[in-house]
């Protein structure tokens, strides 16, 4: 009999033969041996245990330990067999998610343009002609291909912004040092970050909220920001430079659908942002991509160099003779040009920008790699070096192929970020406890609207639940902290639009709001107002709207 | 007629005749032109100006812009002229301090040992035949020789620390950024402080107190400190490498020293810290000073070389090879080494060291230029690596000959590490408000203690005077914020264990506390009991006690 997580895997096994995208891959997993855990999972969830990534499959990019599969960076001589899994994979794993298998990517993390791989170029997910983006670009076309529900890339130069861009889904560059770079392969260490990318912004949070930890960083406390609407800063098309044929306007549409969500926007000055952008590569910071593989590479190199990209070897052992006096000479610089750009956010919430200036295919990237990979790189580059967040999530089409944009901001807005980019997202979730839930009276209402069942779950320990005296009795929920007891939900997927109309529709004394579920994620839901449990009865006791139904049928 | 600031000045001169010691002075400002700006100023006084530092002389590093002087940085042909003051100049002229001139350094602040200049070799104040410490040997021998009151240094390895010790004179090593270092030639940009000698620690902190900017990092909460006895980390006799003779029972001395006056001791590992200390200039942080000046060497070695020391053209020089790669490996070790040293830290408030492992010869460093001048760095290399502030104290003698120790601690404890050193020092302040003031009838017991009158000042305008209704009248000073005045004070002088005395001494109602002067520094002075109010008439308007005893006699 095949269990729901069984099904799952069976599901994404076949996704991926029809995709026949055979590069996306370094190590995909034996089926039988993921289907073997699919089935012990649903035993342990059949036997009542939660997991709150329970189903979930996603894969990890090549330079992320996995136990069980060689670690190879893209470089096949590189490779060993890691001993534990990278804590963010066992945070997932522990939580109930499966690895499906390690992917492709530009070698050694060197590069946005996903061509750069022994293991073969990774073609985009829309247009096999064009490139998928990198360095993470296996990790994003399976995504994008809906193999995996979400995926593990990093992110130094751009590389888990880039991949999102070109193949229409979300990516989370979180603050450095939230989530642990421990069992990654470094590119540059110090700027290294792992990221997330995902069909949807809630399912690529959700995943993120397993991955951080208590941050190695102390968290500065951030400004208590005032009420008022979203302040974005946005660039002047005639300092973008030139992009792709229709990006502009796609870039100016986002910002007019931001206006038109209440955003308040400002010009400011791009120059900081692009000047820091050019020294990544151009300048000393380079030379730390030596100092984590260089001496492999010359070893490599020395016995034939065999699997070794031309491009990336060319690039990394160029970086051994820059001198360390140019390097203390490009911080001082960087330092600057953070003043600068800091100095152009001030009370802007977040940066929105194009999250490359354009597409290119493979042809182009063959013809030039260096060119066509640092222009990739011209809004992207700089975030990590200005230690700041970012969330690209996708904004249209451009001639029938995805475009996406960037919030940018300072370290520790990951949260913020996410919340103005959902302004230019068509989905979004809601967490239902009683009439809405399937089977029951008021389901119809959100199958209308277009919502799709995403999951069962239950809310956080923090609620009570009452049936309201209305007629039909309806469920209040009601958060009280302190002996509360987790309450039987859905989670439904519905677009952003229906959300807001069954908000419009809604009926006293219901109210929506968030709503924070058993996996610590907090989601738009179902309360009800405080006049609302006069004379209303206590149901917690029964842990959900369909139990309490059944029993007093 | 000679006017008190005319009076210190001429004696400054004379003093600088008689030491002979022309090797101090890169710079001296001609006599008649420093005694103009003292009549100046005396004239300000006279016409009622407050000036905080009026009367004060100083001395700045030859590395920091005197406005009217060139800047050399201890190499002739690298002399500019500064079009203005360096701003901690700037803010102590504004405070009324005056400038004498700028001194010899080790060139381009590149050594511990005050012989690498052309403008010859410092000799220790002390003792001729021994160093006296670099990089700002001249600052140091100034004041210890009694020609200034202070003077400006700079520390990137232990430069306003080393000559402290070998001197017998205080030198505070503030938190990075807290004194701006505008106008001041770099060595390691990215470490450089601007430092202070004084003979005593309150002379060194008032003037410390007016070289500050609101900080250019932002401050971080220290954590609250509960009340309780000091702790202080030490060193254990193993870890601290061979010291010259007498020297580790100099240093256990200063251990018992601080035991006697209260402090909780503990035994750390010196590990992390010695070896960050070797990694200063073994390591590639060097390629920071190639940055700074090492294109001007360079040009001028190719021109001749004419007036570069030829040790530090070569540690320089040879520091532009160093590559890039192995700075990353290097900030990589040097993160490992900083969580190992805070680790060790933990719940002390300061680390005790020797300042340096020894005091050696003139003969002695020219035998061995590098390795003389790296074991000197022993102990303070590691401070500003690691983001500490030190504070450097005399702490007895050792074969007739000044020994010092250093208090080393977190960013920001400044405060923190100087009343800690205090405790080692035998000379403190106190300031008097009343029947102790200069002819008033209780001035003897000051003078019995051996207190010498330092300054008159007044408070801040932050007090209430009250006559109280005692037998005979007494003054009673009352911190009140708000509705405060500015009280007439004179700041006197004594050796600690006279303040002691004085306060065993003591009759109620009267009480010693912290008294807050108008320059903004708090030192010990005289307060009362709240009861001793009762009955007392409030005589602030007369602005002090002698106005007020003089009116009602």
């Amino acid at each position: 009999m095949s269990t729901p997580t069984l099904t799952r895997v069976r599901t994404a096994y076949a996704r991926n033969e029809e995709a026949d995208r055979t590069e996306i891959w370094i190590d995909l997993r034996p089926r039988a041996e993921v289907e073997a855990e699919a089935r012990a999972l649903d035993e342990r969830l059949a036997a009542g245990e939660r997991l709150p990534l329970a189903g979930r499959l996603f894969a990890a990019k090549g330079n992320i330990d996995v136990q069980g599969l060689p670690t190879t960076a893209g470089c096949p001589a590189y490779a060993y067999w890691p001993e534990a899994d990278a804590p963010v994979v066992a945070r997932l794993r522990a939580a109930g998610a499966i690895v499906l298998g390690t992917t492709n990517l530009d070698q050694f993390a060197t590069g946005l343009v996903g061509t750069r791989s022994p293991y073969g170029a990774v073609r985009g997910a829309h247009d096999p002609a064009r490139i998928s983006g990198g360095s993470s670009s296996g990790s994003a076309v399976a995504v994008a291909l809906g193999i995996v529900d979400f995926a593990l890339g990093t992110d130094t130069a751009g590389s888990g912004r880039v991949p999102a861009a070109f193949n229409g889904i979300v990516g989370l560059k979180p603050t450095r040092g939230i989530v642990p770079t421990t069992g990654v392969v470094p590119a540059c260490a110090s700027l290294d970050c792992v990221t997330v990318f995902a069909r949807t912004l809630p399912e690529a949070e959700q995943a993120l909220a397993h991955m951080t930890s208590p941050p190695a960083r102390a968290l500065p406390s951030l400004p208590q920001r005032a009420p008022g609407p979203w302040r974005v800063a946005v660039a002047s098309p005639s300092q973008l430079g030139e992009l792709d044929e229709g990006w502009g306007e796609a870039y100016e549409a986002a910002v007019a659908q931001l206006v038109t969500a209440g955003a308040e926007v400002r010009t400011i000055d791009l120059t900081p942002f692009t000047e820091a952008a050019a020294m990544l590569y151009q300048g000393a910071f380079v030379a730390e991509r030596y100092t984590a593989v260089g001496h492999f590479i010359d070893k490599l190199t020395a016995e034939g160099g065999d699997g070794l990209d031309p491009t990336v070897t060319g690039i990394i052992t160029r970086a051994r003779d820059i001198p360390a006096h140019q390097l203390f000479a490009d911080q001082d610089r960087l330092t600057a040009l953070r003043t600068h750009a800091l100095a152009e956010l001030t009370d802007a919430d977040a940066l929105l920008l194009p999250t490359t200036p354009g597409h290119p295919t493979l042809a182009r990237v063959a013809a030039d790699q260096l060119g066509a990979n640092a222009r990739l790189g011209r809004f992207t580059n700089s975030t990590n070096l200005f230690d700041q967040a970012a969330v690209a999530v996708p904004a249209g089409e451009v001639n029938g192929l995805p475009f996406g944009v960037m919030l940018i901001g300072p370290a520790f807005t990951d949260e913020r970020l996410a919340r103005i980019a959902a302004l230019l997202q068509p989905e979004t979730w809601v967490a239902v406890v009683g009439a809405h839930l399937s089977g029951q009276p008021l389901n119809p209402q959100l199958l209308a609207l277009g919502a799709r069942l995403d999951r069962t779950t239950t809310t956080a320990s923090v609620y009570r639940l009452h049936a309201l005296a209305t007629d039909p009795p309806k469920p209040g929920l009601v958060h009280v902290g302190q002996g509360g007891a987790a309450i039987e939900a859905e989670v439904w997927r519905l677009p952003t639009e229906g959300l807001g109309r069954l908000l419009t529709a809604l009926p006293r004394p219901m109210t929506l709001g968030r709503v924070e579920l058993a996996d610590g994620t907090h989601v738009p839901g179902f309360l009800c107002e405080p006049a609302a449990l006069e004379g209303a009865a206590d149901i917690t006791e029964y842990g959900g709207w369909r139990a309490y139904v059944n029993a007093t049928r």
